[in-house]
């Protein structure tokens, strides 16, 4: 048994939160439920993929019995998101569940079961840190579009984490981009692993639903667990080993241009109407001031762009996919950028002028 | 030869309303394409399904030449959409366009055998008749939800349009429910048509996007026009016979209720998470002051609601499929309403009180 009263807007948060660990093609319906269970005087609300778990607290006042229940997470946030008043009250026993609020009432069966419903295990004794949300947040932003989406390839499939030397640093490719992030860090260990990108969506959820200021991270070598306030996210790590990205990072450049990220980003999507219907190449012609953008389509014609550039060291011609170029562009938010060549073989290296902390890399395209 | 400058946003503007005709499943390029030809010191641009046609006319300065092009609707709508400048010069000769805006430069193959473009043809001398903008808007959003979304029920498949005894009358039914809007005419002829719903849904933009406050509608037994200003849709109408929807409304009730619509929707969406689990039913339970609604689903449970009324006659219970009453409570926007019943096995009709014009007929589902 068990019954308790609860706040619809706290609860709907916080099934909402949950149930976005839930995967979307489960084959055994206990993974596609909420678990319901009083724990220290709140109500805890589990939700797990077994790659991905999240545990929210939800306040509750007194409550009798000490029951967990199991319920489908789809059918009890559908309920709770229509609920006529903020007061709502559950009442478990013998695996029916009873929800009322105000002139509703809900009659509903549970699932048989709920001791199978998978524990969720993480030792908070491992290396634990924190760092500012808004700042965690921003550095998934700036790499987990360049992560791969094959799940087949499991180490790219992914964002890599790796403190050294009193920074962390984010590195996220797909074999032909690559971006990276740093900042410091208030502690000094060495470690490193790798998060699968579905748990990455799940901890971009947490960030930016949370009001938590700081997230603290635990990490114990097979778990790492995001914390903030009344929510943990608890992530597997993908046992793989992640690829040596230092050795794509160009070292010396022969072409540094500098240009505005607006205009440049308004005359690839220009020329990219005419490369999505053809070739899916634009080739950038840098000479003393001026980038010649320009994309073919044997069908329907081609796109020529230009735009002003300030240009150091040889004149290029160099062609890339231009999604690469437009997705990289999107996440700098700053308007002066460097495009640092080495040759129109060679890796290129864009990023923001006097910004340091993160960058991108591109592969070019033969013509 | 053709050669024009244009305004960019007129431009946009008419290249999306004129996209809109065209089919998403074409075989025949031709007709993915948008026809622009000189006429009368305009540019027309035009667009068919064959089935249903649009003609936008667009303001163009002096132009030089008069050869009419042909070019890919998807294409040319991206591509001007995206330009930097308002003035956009076009230049047409042998198959090959040029359009140039700004530093933006494309060079663009025209579809060969423009001629082979379908002619919208449109009697204008048909019966002609005027009606407010607003007022087909409003009439169309009442009816047209429930025409039937099966193309093989060619005459249910579409908006049922009948003028007699000085008022129009729009109809629209799925063999389920029926919706019917009707509107004072300032013509007295006798006539009537089947819209399909694709025109329908061309009707609907065309009024939508328009600032003309009257639409001119003239019918010629085989194609229909819709004209606002710069803008005509022809339809060819469906050569079917509607059903004798007549027989359908009701006569005679037993038992009226009167409820206010916010309470029932809310209450019928809560139910409804039980009902679409489940078997797709409300139960409707009408005792004196009380509707107690309610839904089963053998796997999840039940949920039970009870909203106030004021009845007038017998008691009832009766089942419906709650989509259907859904919607049409979403299309009545007065706050009263009125549900007429005969008994639970003949059609429901569902009306706003005290507004005449529009009602609904639902018919009951067995228990």
């Amino acid at each position: 048994m068990l019954k308790f009263t609860v706040q619809k807007s706290e609860l709907e948060e916080k099934i909402s939160i949950a149930s976005s660990a839930i995967g979307s093609r489960t084959v055994d319906p206990i993974l596609q439920c909420l678990l319901f269970k009083p724990v220290g005087g709140v109500l805890r609300i589990q939700a797990t993929d077994l790659q991905t778990s999240v545990i929210a607290n939800v306040k509750i006042g007194e409550y009798e019995g000490n029951d967990a229940f199991a319920v489908d997470a789809d059918l009890i946030d559908d309920i709770v998101k229509n609920l006529p008043e903020d007061e709502v009250l559950f009442e478990y026993s013998n695996g029916k569940l009873t929800i009322r609020s105000g002139k509703s009432k809900y009659n509903l069966s549970t699932v048989s079961e709920v001791e199978r419903f998978p524990s969720i295990e993480y030792d908070e004794s491992g290396i634990t840190f924190s760092i500012d949300t808004s700042i965690l947040e921003e550095m998934f932003d700036r790499v987990s579009f360049c992560a791969s989406n094959e799940s087949a390839m499991r180490a790219l499939n992914g964002v890599y984490f790796e403190a050294h030397g009193g920074f962390l640093r984010l590195v996220a490719s797909d074999g032909y981009r690559l971006a990276l992030a740093e900042q410091k860090l208030t502690i000094d260990s060495e470690f490193d692993f790798i998060l699968a990108l579905k748990s990455v969506r799940e901890i971009e959820k947490l960030l930016s639903s949370t009001t938590e200021p700081e997230i603290k991270i635990t990490f114990d070598h097979s778990t790492v667990s995001f914390n903030a306030g009344d929510i943990t996210t608890v992530v597997r790590v993908v046992e793989e080993t992640f690829p040596d990205y230092k050795r794509v990072l160009p070292k010396a450049f022969k072409t540094r241009v500098i240009l505005n990220s607006d205009d440049f980003a308004e005359a690839l999507k220009r020329v990219m109407v005419i490369a999505k219907r053809g070739n899916e190449k634009v080739q950038l012609k840098i000479t003393d001031d001026v980038m010649e953008l320009s994309s073919q389509s044997s069908e329907y014609g081609e796109a020529v762009e230009s735009i002003p550039i300030t240009k150091d060291g040889e004149d290029l011609v160099v062609n890339f996919n231009p999604k690469f170029l437009s997705e990289a562009i999107k996440h700098i938010d700053e308007k002066e950028i460097e495009f640092n060549f080495v040759d129109n073989l060679s890796p290129l290296q864009i990023n923001p002028r006097n910004v340091e902390g993160y960058l991108y890399i591109v592969l070019p395209v033969r013509a």
